[in-house]
């Protein structure tokens, strides 16, 4: 087996078996195969598509790549939850603590933001004291001790996945349905998924901008969760406009937190309703999907779902003194108002954009290696379908750079149109696909 | 501009521009633009095609890569000859002779061989002190005294084309028509051609395996030609069977003295005959084609094409006695016969196979650092159609490795196909397309 022949088959349609797939992710992987040779490979597989088994193939193979997760002596089912990343996405923060105060087992490790997308880690650490790096032994006990545990990727998975991502990115080659699939789902299961639940956003401020694409996507995980034996579900979920209120670390736990003690969002609760009725069931806590919501309601009403969530921050370390009083979390030095220029109903908040202007403002990543700033963000007071007077208070910006104050203002003005007409409210979970 | 948005157009199947074809080759050239980068372009060149204009602008933006020849100073049209490769190809060594001794000007830069295709540098330096590293002027100056100069690149010709062709053969994408034709004539015209005369191998002894291929191939010259204001002339001639007799520097060069001196094989009269009445066309020298073949054959009876040749061999500093007498070249320490298995008609003697076996003998390199054996090489005594005895001779093996002799010996054997049925003799020339 030479990776020429490999790469000629793929370039003339022909199917890749199993342990061609596996040569090329282990050599890849060891720097025995070249980037260009990988280059060539992907383009060609970006052409020209993978079948569901090649496609399941490179899942396993990538998912094989460094260290796997065991997590089979815990005695539950574990079902991930994973998102395609959104702006304002603080759904993790706020399902997990509430199934788990069901009995779902969470063992959950996320990653970092990196352009306009947060990362759930980032979130978690601007609660202080709040250790997500901690070993794996302590996550499993964790674990055992009270059901949940919330941590950073700290072992070396999938590193074939890190490596052909970063070499797609400089390729032209990220917007691929079987690369994108096979990358997201050998993360999960080299993190020890048994069940899987997919947040599949879509739309301006998602990967995916079309239904389409987005349920194409879907498919091509579902397809590949059956056939690595990892029952999938997706739930394909709206992001023209940012989740909720709050973007930006701080500022996102603040909202989560608030959520927690009752004080609920409309479409961040239709999205975290979906998601964790889907989590209960695939845990074999719960057959029946509205139960399953009404039961999480009742545990953010009767307040276990908000303890849950502070005994995790507390047996991670972080001080539960912010939790209980949101006001001690430090603020950024601006907090900025920016008034509507016109009166009308909201037609759209360009949930890209508003990534973005937070992101330059402090509260994301250009490069994996910047700081970010926790505090730093932008509050809308606003959403889509809401009418508002000119002069009337749209949003508030958090910054500790007073030179960014101006031009995030005018941006932020420019992302949300303003109009006459007022436009139909669109459900935030759009279809659930298994 | 940048690399990524060249390689998304063409990987969705849009047609570059003239600027972004020569920001790639300038980039890559210059180590600007990364290997990776470049071989997702090419993968994405080779499964999407490129337009005429794509095709022409890219063979420009090679030529001028590097140096270019200029030969405008020279009062004649200089009409360049160049052969896709094939096994036994003495050609260039005949025709550029006889068509000189016609009054064409010939300057030819020619190459050195690799694999199992010979170079016709390597034949020439075969001759002992014929120089084939003379400098530009002096190139210039045997031109105009004897109106003939064969040399091997010593400029740096298509540098980009040199780098992209030893990437395009590490990443599966060699054979794509395009990218093959652009090759070929971006160093034609670096090395100043003003019309370009070629000679389009098609068989399983050259890099077209079929006609289908090779007429493409010659399309897509020809419109390159057209575009960029080279007029070009394709004969696609058959290579399944070695050309003439011999295989081998040394020997080759032989084959070639004495064909000039009259000893002539029928299917190299073809070939030579096609190429160079269309060269004296091109040249403005004779419009008839017919007549310019019988031109060629007269010059080859009076001696004059021969005399040219020895005028060649002085002017390059080659010892003209071993010209005039072949018996003076150095032979190969051991001059094996090699004998028929069978009676019968020869079917077929593999022409890829007999290049390897040759090259495997010391007439050829694997690698591009390899030394050559000049004397190595195979003498075929008979050719496709022939009648054999089983026990005559077949073929003479010359080499001084005594450990190839007996399983070069049986591949030969395997090589040749004999058979019941005389089969029909096929043309060399295939067809003149223009």
């Amino acid at each position: 087996m030479n990776i020429l022949e490999i790469i000629e088959k793929k370039r003339d349609k022909n199917k890749l078996e199993k342990e061609e797939i596996s040569f090329f992710i282990k050599g890849y992987t060891q720097g025995k195969i070249t980037d260009y040779q990988a280059a060539s490979l992907v383009m060609a597989i970006y052409l020209n598509g993978m079948t569901e088994d090649e496609t399941a193939n490179l899942t396993l193979a990538m998912s094989e790549s460094g260290e796997m997760l065991d997590l089979s002596n815990i005695r539950d089912i574990i079902v991930d939850k994973h998102s395609t990343g959104g702006v304002g996405d603080k759904v993790s923060l706020i399902l997990l603590p509430i199934v788990a105060s069901l009995g779902v087992t969470v063992a959950k490790m996320s990653g970092r933001g990196l352009g306009f997308t947060g990362g759930t880690v980032d979130k978690l650490e601007s609660i202080p004291g709040y250790k997500t790096n901690i070993d794996i032994p302590q996550f499993i006990d964790n674990i055992e001790k009270i059901g949940i545990s919330m941590i950073s990727q700290t072992m070396n998975l999938a590193p074939a996945d890190k490596k052909l991502y970063a070499l797609r990115d400089s390729i032209a080659c990220v917007e691929s349905i079987p690369l994108i699939a096979s990358s997201i789902m050998s993360k999960k299961i080299a993190s020890g998924a048994q069940k899987i639940v997919l947040d599949v956003t879509c739309g301006k401020g998602a990967f995916m901008k079309n239904i389409e694409d987005a349920r194409n996507l879907a498919n091509e995980m579902i397809t590949i969760g059956k056939m690595v034996n990892r029952e999938t579900i997706c739930v394909l979920t709206s992001m023209d406009e940012p989740l909720g209120h709050a973007v930006g670390n701080t500022l996102e736990v603040i909202e989560a937190i608030q959520f927690l003690k009752g004080k609920i969002t409309e479409d961040v609760k239709e999205v975290v309703l979906e998601l964790g009725s889907y989590m209960i069931k695939l845990a074999g806590k719960g057959e029946n999907i509205e139960e399953n919501k009404q039961k999480m309601l009742e545990n953010i009403s009767n307040g276990n779902a908000f303890n849950k969530f502070l005994e995790l921050v507390k047996n991670q370390g972080g001080d539960i003194s912010y939790i209980e009083d949101t006001e001690k979390f430090e603020k950024a030095s601006y907090i900025e108002p920016v008034y509507s220029i016109k009166s009308g109903y909201i037609q759209e908040i360009n949930a890209l954009n508003v990534g973005k202007i937070a992101c330059n403002l402090g509260a994301g990543r250009i490069t994996k290696e910047d700081n970010i700033d926790a505090s730093a963000g932008i509050v809308l007071q606003k959403k889509v379908t809401d009418f508002i007077e000119k002069g009337e208070l749209i949003a508030y910006i958090h910054t500790n750079d007073k030179e960014k104050i101006q031009k995030s203002k005018k941006q932020l003005i420019d992302s949300i149109k303003v109009g006459e007409e007022k436009i139909e409210k669109k459900q935030s979970v759009i279809e659930v696909l298994m």
